[in-house]
């Protein structure tokens, strides 16, 4: 049953093989229920299970107390980008800072701006988000209703090394594209985001990990779906949640918990696939270029060129003849681009640097 | 492949088992790419032509116009029940009117008055939701905003008769429970919405129909996730979309136009499976009483009771025993709860019907 592509798409992206079998035959019947996936009804005992025990991969995975919560969203980004806004940019804080750093960025910048005064504490745009600024040395109002930043930017792949202490305001990160991918102090953040279509399932869920002090801040009258406290005090179970999303969700994090190993193996991994890609990609300095400065170089999106598109277009129909998909950059740059989320495999991106080798070699 | 289960869940609901079947195989691969539907990008020609061909099958299905337009959402009718208000209760109009006529249509009209002031244009609180109004016959301010009522009262098992001349407002109707159960006059309707998991698909996404001079009404400056036009405008592709979930939709829709044969033929039988229910509840008057007052009992949800808990747990139990499932009544009312959505086959119905009649031979 394994597929004959390697899909390096940006996302939705690649996931483990294992966990597509196991959903392959959830769609006709679960073999705890007998009932397929798409039928089961979000009160029962089987999806309850399901719930709990994704909730506990997570909190093993990241080493989570219990001064957190863990709620399952839908509406991907785009919606916390105006939930977080509605829920902790209260009167009582001065406007919350955000990072621009990228495409995704950008746009949480300017969607909080719709519900809130805000303040940008950096802003990567004039210099094309080639790189990163360092989050310590923002200068970051004391009594800001929270900061806020993008951990990796899937578009330019830019990413930002792991926080290793805790800055003066509550730190909000969306890690959507490599939420998962790295072991991290969770201690540092008031919240962390993710939607599920990088490392973690189908498009379709949101995670979202919060600080349970932070919920003190969320004031009352906000209709329901926006509250956070509703998801969390129904156990994410308040209107009917992507039942199939979540339980593909939840198959992942067994897959990561139990057979890959946990945070700490999935980076060695990664570190791989990086180090194997951009190897070839240096090989080929002055044919391909890549978009991130080298200190901020994303483990997860690769965004480079061969510097004009008939050579872009030339390479990504090279690569399908091996099988390769997904290598067209986003829309808004342009270029290729290589996601290295958790399923791809390191064979995987063996057989795509080889590609760029022979492709470049020929053209050095 | 078949699973033994007759599933009546209130939702999400069964599924036809040809659209099981070809989603089945999409998991591992899609026979049109060779990528697993969970890995294929929402910005692929493969997904765009799965979200023009959904729009095609409903707008078939339905007899629209063009003056309509058709859009993919995430968050269920809970979301919608925040975002209508938001797009559409703007302060050019008296305030909306809502009809509470069950346990939805209340959580719809009290979430609207978290966003905007509201009149409940009639209440079935105090009767006990068995009943319904004449739409035609309320009274409703002449510049209210709009009309909002719950078509199918999924929890009680009431159902409006169709629509059969246009109010003197905007009609916007909550048809999650029904929506291509029969044929309606769209014309009738400024905006009709439904999630998937009853008629349409799995648990995920949402499926809005607004006349499009209603757009015209949306204030500025919302969240662009939470403005109507934003999805419109992007072809429901603004951020990514719960592909597997579209895709599902999209499987059932054919099905319906194409296997069935269209939303009369699709009533004749949903008629027919109704009409055999109830025949034989009706039967049994005096050992079980039905919630829903004769002349509004729905199509779709059929609410009844043994009388009591024991006996209603002692069914569940019997039924079990034939491969039925789901029949637990909503925890609001408690009671047996039969779903006949469109996927449900006369054949599971008349195997509960059997079951119901020989359960209550033996105690009348």
């Amino acid at each position: 049953m394994t597929p004959n592509v390697l899909n390096f798409s940006g996302g939705p992206g690649a996931l483990p093989e294992t966990v597509l079998e196991q959903a392959r035959e959830a769609i006709v019947a679960l073999p705890e229920t007998g009932v397929s996936v798409l039928g089961m009804s979000h009160r029962s005992e089987w999806f309850r299970s399901i719930l709990a025990e994704a909730e506990q991969n997570l909190r093993a995975l990241l080493g989570l107390s219990d001064g957190y919560a863990i709620t399952f969203l839908q509406g991907g980004s785009s919606l916390q980008f105006a939930m977080i806004p509605m829920n902790f940019a209260t009167a009582a804080f001065a406007p919350p800072e955000y990072v621009s750093s990228g495409y995704w960025s950008d746009r949480a910048t300017s969607e909080a701006a719709k519900v809130t005064a805000t303040n940008v504490a950096w802003d990567g745009r004039a210099t094309g988000y080639r790189c990163l600024p360092d989050l310590d040395e923002l200068d970051v109002h004391g009594s800001a209703a929270y900061l806020h930043y993008v951990s990796n930017e899937t578009v330019e792949g830019l990413q930002f090394p792991n926080c290793d202490s805790r800055p003066n305001v509550p730190l909000i990160a969306d890690m959507s594209s490599d939420f998962l991918s790295r072991p991290l102090r969770p201690d540092l953040y008031s919240m962390m985001y993710a939607h599920a279509q990088k490392n973690l399932g189908p498009a379709g869920v949101t995670v979202a990990v919060l600080d349970r002090s932070l919920l003190e801040r969320i004031p009352d009258g906000l209709p329901a779906i926006l509250d956070f406290r509703t998801h969390i005090s129904h156990g994410s179970n308040f209107n009917t949640p992507p039942v199939f999303a979540i339980y593909v969700l939840t198959l992942v994090t067994r897959w990561l918990r139990f057979e890959v190993g946990g945070l700490e193996a999935m980076q060695a991994v990664n570190m791989e696939k990086a180090r194997r890609l951009y190897g070839a990609l240096d090989c080929l300095d002055g044919v391909v270029s890549i978009h991130a400065a080298n200190a901020w170089r994303s483990q997860m999106n690769v965004a480079f060129t061969f510097g004009d598109s008939r050579l872009d277009n030339a390479f990504i129909a090279t690569a399908r003849e091996r099988g390769i998909v997904g290598l067209e950059g986003h829309r808004s740059i342009g270029g290729l681009r290589a996601s290295l989320y958790n399923a791809v495999t390191p064979n995987a991106v063996d057989v795509l640097a080889d590609a760029l080798m022979e492709f470049g070699a020929r053209r050095t």
